[in-house]
């Protein structure tokens, strides 16, 4: 069950979908579906928005077979809708007026690994597990990472970001170049293989956060970093949310780079201990990881020490061997499914907020505030150290009087 | 005297300068003008471009005052030309049909020093050398450096980037938000001051690097970094060039997080030597800088020297006395004049090549080598770190035959 709160658009027409579809099927064979199921399957999305399918799901091989898709969906008018895994949480991969789910789940090869240039090409329908499972063997790994296993195609088309862009930045700043269809189904280039370039429009940047709305990607050249050669995680609680938000800011301030800095409030940490079964203190917490060389690594984690310590942090638990640390930052990545736990029947609303970071502590404060005065219950998890958290708000779809025109904030005066 | 390859360009009407001249000098009063030397002065360039200058000048004040020269020149069809302080070598502030130079000069002030969210916002006409004047006792500094002490209005507009590209990114990693005048003479806001977005087309991206054609910049929001606890520089020479650059290429892949990596070969050392007073050894020599901890610093200086040793690399001199380090960049800096003076009366013609780094020795390799078939003298400097490298090469405007029509590579066969 799921919240609608849109009233229904304007469906393309149905002979222009039909037309679509007899083309798709002779060109496609049984790579052209329209069986309920697989629509389903692609208008599925995580949280409480309203699932809208499409009206056929094609599952091109190539970048030529994607430009023919588009030319024949451009000349009908039919929408298109890129697909990558569905790990959405806004709707993005929903069909409001119904066309044509472009499923790359067949375009996953790695193209090439330039080992010595540190970069990587790849077509986009693979995932950013699957690519980094590629690259050990290399010793190299891209760092982003929104949480969920989503293909590096939806990545670039949300600009995604998540818990290491502290340290290596988001999407916009790890893509080199993009090859993508335009809407008249022309195949471009938006930049080489260089590092640089100052030379016209920077349309590899246009494109990265343009989610399907410019064209479809059909190649991705990244940037790639080589394994840290030593890495450590830690968990530091604290004695309040204003504390630990707080202790990110001075960290941020003082320049020490580190390459994740996550935090829990205690709703949250009590959630994931339920769900993914751990014993972590039920305070608000924050979720570290440091990479460098072994003495770089060492000195970074004495210098966040101090800085915790003026903050009343402590009760560092040290995560150091890599098993260790996969459990951890799984925990966190399972944290909708820990949360939706919870209160189990409801669906979470996220929220999505970044501030510059001197507001951190008085945004994440006030938002608490804003919750616990609306009567829901919600947890919270940030990526503090750029300044970017995320409520998730419990509510159950089957109780309308939770949602219709109940979502006012009932603001302090 | 200049040199011309380019046919001359059709001029806008005189009747549309004249209106828009008109109106200029009613609501700029002096502050438009229009005197020959102040037009000579906003078309000069300091290579071997052809002076093309515009038929006014005007000195907007804040952004409104941009927007009605805008509006103006739009309505009348006359061109108009951003203008910062001309440093470009690539003739961009030229104004080929004619047209109004808006020249930034009276907008330099720093709006606001954000010192706990680590930015600033400015207006366009600031240089970086008075921007990083104003920071300094706030303990911050921006670190993207060109090379001349260049406006960061012009830099953005240009996508800068130069000596420290390589640890902190160019202009594209380093504006956060943009106020243009568009034109039709709108002004737009293309963020907000938060680190991260994942909202709408990367705007700021777009118009970083479009070099005036999409609007005119009026507010730049940029990101700062603390002064670094520890500042170490050394020059280091080679046995060949190609040594040099795989000393580079392995320094990179091993990611040794190095602050600058600059490529000079021997002729651009000895021409440095005589300008600048210097005694450096006339080999092929990378100039580095380390930023860091005390800690960081040193261990970062031992690994790049474990490195320049298996390429033959030695003769290390440090400079770790702040005026030391000032007279070695200032040097490097001045490298256009220092490469001119090798052969006075000529201009030099700047290339600027970028490649995937694994590629980097073959390239400057085979660009030496088809400079001795031209029987030209040049210099090389490069950001080698990000595969990026200029030749200069010293062409006598006086001596036509060195230009016209000879400009062909012999190539080897």
């Amino acid at each position: 069950m799921t919240i609608t709160f849109e009233k229904p658009v304007q469906r393309v027409s149905e002979g222009a979908v039909d037309a679509v579809i007899a083309e798709l099927h002779k060109s496609f064979g049984n790579r052209c579906v329209t069986s309920q199921a697989v629509r389903d399957q692609h208008a599925h999305t995580l949280t409480w928005t309203a699932p809208q399918p499409p009206d056929a799901v094609v599952y091109p091989q190539n970048a030529d077979e994607v430009a023919s898709i588009v030319k024949l969906c451009a000349a009908h008018k039919v929408p298109m809708i890129p697909f990558g895994v569905g790990t959405s949480l806004e709707g993005h991969v929903n069909a409001p007026q119904g066309g044509i789910s472009i499923d790359t789940s067949m375009m996953k090869r790695v193209i090439a690994v330039h080992e010595s240039d540190l970069d990587v090409v790849i077509e986009p329908g693979i995932t950013r597990k699957e690519l980094n499972e590629h690259l050990r063997s290399y010793g190299l790994f891209f760092p982003i990472d929104p949480g969920a296993d989503a293909t590096l195609g939806g990545m670039v088309a949300t600009r995604a970001s998540g818990t290491n862009a502290v340290r290596y930045g988001t999407m916009r700043d790890n893509v080199i170049a993009l090859e993508v269809v335009l809407p008249n189904g022309d195949l471009v280039k938006t930049a080489s293989r260089a590092r640089k370039t100052s030379a016209g429009y920077d349309l590899t940047r246009l494109f990265i956060g343009s989610e399907g709305t410019l064209g479809v990607i059909t190649k991705i050249t990244l940037k790639l970093y080589g394994l840290p050669e030593a890495v450590s995680a830690a968990t530091c609680t604290f004695p309040s949310i204003r504390a630990a938000c707080d202790a990110t800011i001075m960290t941020i301030q003082t320049g020490l780079p580190v390459a994740r800095i996550e935090l829990l409030d205690a709703l949250m940490v009590k959630a994931i201990n339920i769900h993914s079964k751990l014993s972590l203190p039920e305070a608000p917490m924050l979720l570290l990881e440091f990479h460098g060389t072994e003495a770089g690594v060492a000195e970074q984690a004495t210098r966040f020490g101090e800085i915790a310590a003026e903050f009343g942090g402590g009760d560092f638990r040290w995560a150091t061997r890599p098993e260790e640390r996969s459990k951890l930052w799984q925990a966190r990545h399972d944290s909708y499914w820990a949360s939706v736990a919870l209160r189990p029947g409801t669906k979470g609303v996220s929220t999505d907020v970044c501030v510059p970071i001197s507001r951190l502590a008085d945004c994440v404060e006030e938002t608490q505030a804003d919750l616990a005065s609306t009567g829901f219950i919600g947890t919270i998890v940030g990526h503090v150290g750029d300044g970017n958290f995320h409520m998730l708000i419990l509510i159950d779809p089957a109780k309308p009087e939770e949602y219709l025109g109940s979502f006012k904030i009932k603001k302090a005066s």
